[in-house]
């Protein structure tokens, strides 16, 4: 079993917010990240599936093959976006934490690799802060 | 003459508009930075000082002192917020392009430097993009 | 189960030495490192906490939260200090190697993350060296 | 049981190419991986190491020995190399894919770690694309 | 004035070998740099500009229509290439040194800037060797 | 001419204490790098020469014998020491902050630089910190 790793970029913009908080609230919980215009990040996602490589090919995947399928099913829709409003696979209401990120990322692609296996989705935030989800 | 560097960062977001323009020549002049609900970056400053350093404590200036002056200045100004909306210091109306920002950072910091002089001002927009401005 | 991770740093000094064995065994064995009179190193650490994102708040432990437990039990204690000399939670005698301060910064974590669970400790010395603890 | 990395480096240049295929299906399976004049990469090497630290040195394994021994197998066999034609623990005809050569790599460093266990042996093609194997 | 810089990449073999020398003063001189069967890098471009903001869009150059530039003029001519063998905008016979490079970049991109002007060229060959040229 | 720069590294102790002032006076301009017992930082050093490429070799200087004067005037008598004592070609009682390392590692190299020019010296001691130094 190898594990090959794709990465990728998407910048966008959020705010961490509970409706059905006060103003107050959500400046305790969340601090600067309520703030109501919105601020952004550089996301930098990681992308690792695991298989046996080819023995002719030496691939477990095409790595241009993974990178189309995340770009088409993920960075396109994230890209230069509002990740609270923007985002046909986010369900509504969601937060747009790093953490929620990572497993509706996760989602969004489990069905689209073939002949390997999604193993882990991380997600860099800040240069500080990232998250990883393996599927369970 | 020493030169002397503070790296600081914000994460903050923005749009490239023009309001008198239409819709379809935002979008053909800047493209997804013009998408309506805001994206964003994880924008890093460099802030460069120079002058001799002191004999005694061989600083050319506490870079304490300096970074006190960025945070204060410019980066709890910026962090977190919306570069089109929330911004005392950007003038009404100028699109928040990196080298727009690094000429208005330099007119925030110019006066606040006591001691030894301003010297550049960079910021990376991204991993890709990054603009610097010399003061003239 | 979502993995988050926060990054900090600290700056200290030290040296490898063995108080019984002779100057020339120590320098046999430790190389460098033995020197008398101290080096440092620039240290980074990545504290790891995984647990289930509460579905209001979307956080599996505030990072923010996290940041302050790492800084005051962890990167106040070691930053700009000796690891040999100032360190009350390191045993006596005890070589202040990467691989002795990952299983010591989790017992000083450990009992500090409430509501969700440590899962490692990484520690880079150099840009080429880094040892990982994940409690056992 | 604490894990241990060291990172190295080689620059070395590949194609990818299967002897049996026509030029045609070369191209549309591996892209400009099979441009005829070769092209090259940074290559850079995590070799990770476990086990418990010595209760005097608090080494799982003196680093520097482990350097010598990733170097003496693996990097000055590599190293401004053609990995291609140029290596002898490379199976003739293997393609040289991230894939492939973390495999042969654990292989070539394997029976070399003494007295701790080899666990991980990540490559770096490009700063977008890496590779992991873990010895099965 | 303000100053623009773009990065882009591209991976590519080379050698370091002069024809009129004997095998015994090409590795001499060059090292390693003169293995007969090429080695390779993975190059990190930095492409810079200067100019005045352009006072409606605030860009002293759309950055996309100079990264198409970049590669359509150097990035797609250099990348998985074989530098001593297939560059048409290098002189037959000139050391691929990152030096050379630099100019040959240079020349090859200065009559495509319009509406301000190209700055410097600068290109890492790996992570601890870099060149820079200004135009004289 | 073409600028050249080669990447170094060093890891060392120091503190910032004035021998002339009360203990209260050293910790309030140099905070906690005036603890008593020493702190360290993993320095990174970039030294730039320029001159004209050389028409056969296409070098400047050959990086190679760059690297080998400057491990061998700087990088070995700073690397695993400490800068306010062990260091010989440090004036006494300076204090070893960046601006100071800068000046003092120039004037250890700019004899030893044949055939081309020195023309910076650039330090990192922190990601957050550098300083440079031109020689005037």
């Amino acid at each position: 079993m190898v594990y090959v790793t794709r990465r990728e970029r998407f910048n966008a913009a959020h705010k961490l917010w509970v409706e059905e908080w006060s103003e107050e609230r959500n400046f305790e919980v969340f601090g600067k990240c309520a703030n109501p215009n919105w601020h952004g990040h550089n996301y930098i996602l990681f992308v690792t599936v695991k298989g046996k490589p080819d023995p002719i090919t030496g691939f477990v995947m095409d790595v241009k093959d993974l990178s189309t399928i995340v770009k088409e099913q993920v960075v396109n829709k994230l890209d230069h976006k509002n990740l609270n409003l923007d985002i046909d696979f986010l369900p509504k209401g969601i937060q747009p934490t790093t953490e929620n990120l990572v497993i509706h990322i996760w989602k969004q692609l489990e069905t689209h690799i073939k002949g390997c296996q999604l193993h882990c989705i991380k997600l860099y935030e800040t240069e500080n802060i990232y998250a990883e989800y393996f599927g369970e």
